[in-house]
């Protein structure tokens, strides 16, 4: 089954990453189907033509996306018509549709919407439940095969429902293998580390029945380990992702590294933190110089967070080290800003204000200037208190500002989520 | 001049956006030539070699990104040597680099290193200064025209120099237009009332000797205005850019709206508030509840905000507005945390801790619970204070989480923008 994607609209080739591929072919991918190969085409009518031709040629499945606007910019129903040599038809059910959208809004039916209801003769509609463009589905028969052509919208709110809802649901019949995949995050362990520390997993490959792809994704101080299973059966599928999940923690355990995994596939560390945090009951605030409240930010982005944060600093100046945090004003100048009793003391002062069960402390250079030969630029001393014991740590992080206060971010989270562990345990 | 894009690796179709087609498209585009469509291709050597063999046959220029690094997934260079009918020649001089930087590391050569080291017959060899594959020009006579295919590596850091530096400075000779773009940034107007606002611009576009296209793109509560030119004499582009700019501005100045564009191209308004308030040697502090450290992030995003920004408080629970910033009980069981007397409160409580010029207080229902009928998810109340003033104001933005949290931190920097304008004038 050869499937592929034809993404139309001269803004992809210009100003817009185009998210409606990745969208599909993640989809198709969960099928244990494959997407063959995709084209991106301007609004042009003769390259889509040409762009199409080749695509009906060779693929089985053809989806395309966007082009399905009333403007003269919106070229994909015109090329398929003419291509499949197939009448454009007024349909007059999409027509009423659009003047009863535009009514119930007290809106003048612009001139345009007829257009929007002209489609390919013999073609199944796509209802569109978002916008006004419906979708269509055309069975051609090509050299005694017969090959499926899907016309998508190009807005991803649109696209996505539809692509679930009619595409996904077709594609189901011709599933002849299971996918799975199972992603394990790691952070402040080097890839390298990481590589040697599931060396055992990597190596048994071949016991595994069905095909199995491992792959090893560094994102700044975090590392992803990725296993992707194909195979026919689901349930053995299940079984073996289940058994290489197990020999994948079993290797962190026999690393002394039990609860390096901080969560598997979609799972952030603020998501991770947080629960832990809220079952035991525990509060949570932070003081931060260099990452400027990004540590803040990613504890608050998860909903539900209000019920274990309480809130924080950002003492971004020396002077608000000082004035809101106590730090003293002899440990700046002997120790200066970055260093571990400037973040003891930011704790120390935190949780007098503040009260919180855990505190947590940033203090760094996130660049581009102010790093000095002892303190390069990344230079980041991180403390967590509880109150009573001080867990406090120094990086050297590569890379920009933003990098930099990212990975600090990541590091402090992970600190955090080693405490709680080792506390609530 | 035809010119496509082959980007090449199963990751683009599975887990990875491809971020090198604009890179390159973009660049393109501003020579005024144009990607007529691009292709996206698993590692799979008989669908690489077939949909690169259609890209030779209609294009004069084919770009390719990925497949050339040393494993067995990396199929680009042989694909291309058997679709040209060229041999893979042993290059020493690539070889000897990759061998001197492992000796340089003191790590051992890689066995793989050799399969770096084989190039095309006959290509011009791009060099790589970043990573270790090498780029590779080839021109092939094909139906009695010239066709130029350059093999690039995938990952970003490594294509995009090569590009400018090799493809980019190629394919200046084939310039026959000069392509220039404008972009205009506004917040918190709305993009129908910006449509009106410079209807007049838009409507004399034929009085214009060159190419223009307009377009409005809104992203949440901020809308960009691009002008786009294409033409043949880059003096009179320039020249009309200018008029098309200055038309602009008047038309917001017409509108009584003299400031409301906040900036140009890439500047953000975090980058436009920075230089107001350092040339005024003015200090900013922020105190945040439903952003939860998001505006502070944002304006530490900044290289050398420290000048300008002191710091600030995540208040995130009642208990810190009172504790830290002495907002009264009574105002927050009275009024509510998200109203006007409680933002007011938040700012005097900084503005008497922190001794700021300039303080910005937020304080809203971020959601996706917490929403009441008199103030819905979304809703958020902003106050900026210099010590004297208030200046508040009452959104009702829509979207989730992040969304709302993002246009709350936008309209709070226009604001202050807006603010400093005024005061310092």
């Amino acid at each position: 089954m050869k499937i592929s994607v034809v993404s139309v609209g001269t803004e992809l080739l210009k100003d817009k990453i185009n998210t409606n591929l990745l969208y599909i072919s993640k989809k198709i991918f969960s099928l244990g189907l494959k997407v063959l190969f995709s084209s991106t085409v301007a609004d042009d009518i003769k390259t889509l033509s040409e762009v199409l031709s080749y695509h009906l040629n060779v693929s089985d499945i053809i989806i395309t996306t966007g082009g399905l606007g009333p403007t003269i910019d919106d070229v994909t129903k015109e090329c398929v018509s003419k291509l499949l040599n197939k009448k454009l038809v007024f349909c007059r059910e999409i027509y009423e549709n659009i003047v009863r959208y535009f009514i119930e809004k007290n809106q003048e039916v612009p001139n345009l919407a007829e257009k929007q209801a002209y489609v390919i003769d013999g073609a199944e509609i796509l209802v569109n439940k978002i916008g006004h463009a419906p979708g269509q589905k055309i069975v051609v028969k090509k050299d005694n095969k017969e090959k499926i052509l899907y016309l998508l919208p190009g807005p991803p709110r649109e696209l996505q429902p539809m692509f679930d809802e009619y595409v996904l649901k077709d594609l189901k019949k011709f599933q002849t293998r299971v996918y799975k995949e199972k992603i394990f995050h790691i952070c402040n362990i080097p890839e390298s580390k990481i590589e040697e520390i599931i060396k055992p997993v990597l190596e048994i490959e071949q016991k595994y029945s069905s095909e199995t792809e491992f792959s090893i994704l560094p994102h700044l101080n975090i590392v992803d380990v990725k296993v992707a299973i194909y195979g026919h059966d689901e349930l053995k599928v299940d079984e073996e992702l289940t058994l290489i999940k197990d020999h994948i923690y079993e290797c962190f355990k026999n690393a002394g590294l039990s609860n390096a995994i901080y969560g598997e596939d979609n799972q952030t560390l603020e998501q991770v933190i947080g629960p832990l945090l809220a079952k035991h009951r525990k509060t949570l605030a932070v003081a931060e110089s260099c990452t400027g409240g990004l540590l803040a930010n990613r504890i608050t982005n998860v909903a539900g967070s209000s019920f274990y944060f309480l809130g924080g600093c950002v003492t971004y100046s020396n002077f608000l080290k000082e004035k809101i945090l106590n730090v003293k004003k002899e440990t700046l100048e002997t120790y200066g800003a970055v260093s571990e009793q400037t973040v003891k003391e930011m704790c120390i002062g935190l949780k007098t204000l503040v009260g919180a069960d855990y505190c947590i402390s940033i203090s760094g250079i996130a660049g581009p200037t102010g790093g000095t030969k002892e303190k390069p630029v990344g230079t980041v001393w991180i403390c967590v208190y509880d109150g009573k014991e001080f867990f406090t740590q120094c990086f050297r992080f590569l890379g920009g500002r933003l990098e930099v206060k990212e990975q600090a971010v990541n590091s402090a989270l992970e600190m955090l989520r080693q405490k709680l562990i080792k506390d609530l345990r």
